[in-house]
């Protein structure tokens, strides 16, 4: 397993395009996000109860499946948070 | 600004909790579900423009909030990630 340490966001989105971009393409962003929301639901679900692995496992499915829609809509997600997140104009007391 | 081709996810994460995670632990998951949410809404507003500049910045606000639902809730998403999509038992045909 890849050192989760060492794990950039560049290479996670990465991987799920290599994976699953021409199928996530096909589909389109609509129907992506429903999906996407859909794993929302389960982590509120999972956020209620005490099953961490289950837990775990669902912010994972949130992350992969907004990769997919950064991909399908062609947005670098490391870009986007160093810009926002780790300039100099980043916000000071709130996000 | 930090170079997004070597931003780790861990770096992302513990740059939100430096930043945030005191005010986060107070507000607690619900409230802090709900800012999420909102974000994802902005999202769903931005995947409908073409606003690129404004797109980027709410997937970058949809993670920075998941970073913080994630410190909140002492998950460390690398390892959720890497566990779930890059381990020996990742999913083959789909997430």
């Amino acid at each position: 397993m890849t050192d989760p340490a060492t794990l950039t966001l560049a290479a996670i989105q990465r991987h799920i395009a290599e994976r699953y971009e021409q199928v996530d393409r096909a589909r389109g962003t609509p129907k992506t996000f429903l999906w996407l929301i859909e794993e929302i639901g389960e982590l509120a679900t999972a956020l209620h109860g005490t099953d961490r692995a289950n837990l775990e496992e669902e912010f994972a499915d949130v992350i992969a499946w907004l990769c997919t829609l950064a991909n399908i809509n062609d947005v670098d997600l490391a870009s986007a948070i160093a810009k926002k997140y780790l300039g100099e104009k980043r916000p000071e007391g709130h996000k």
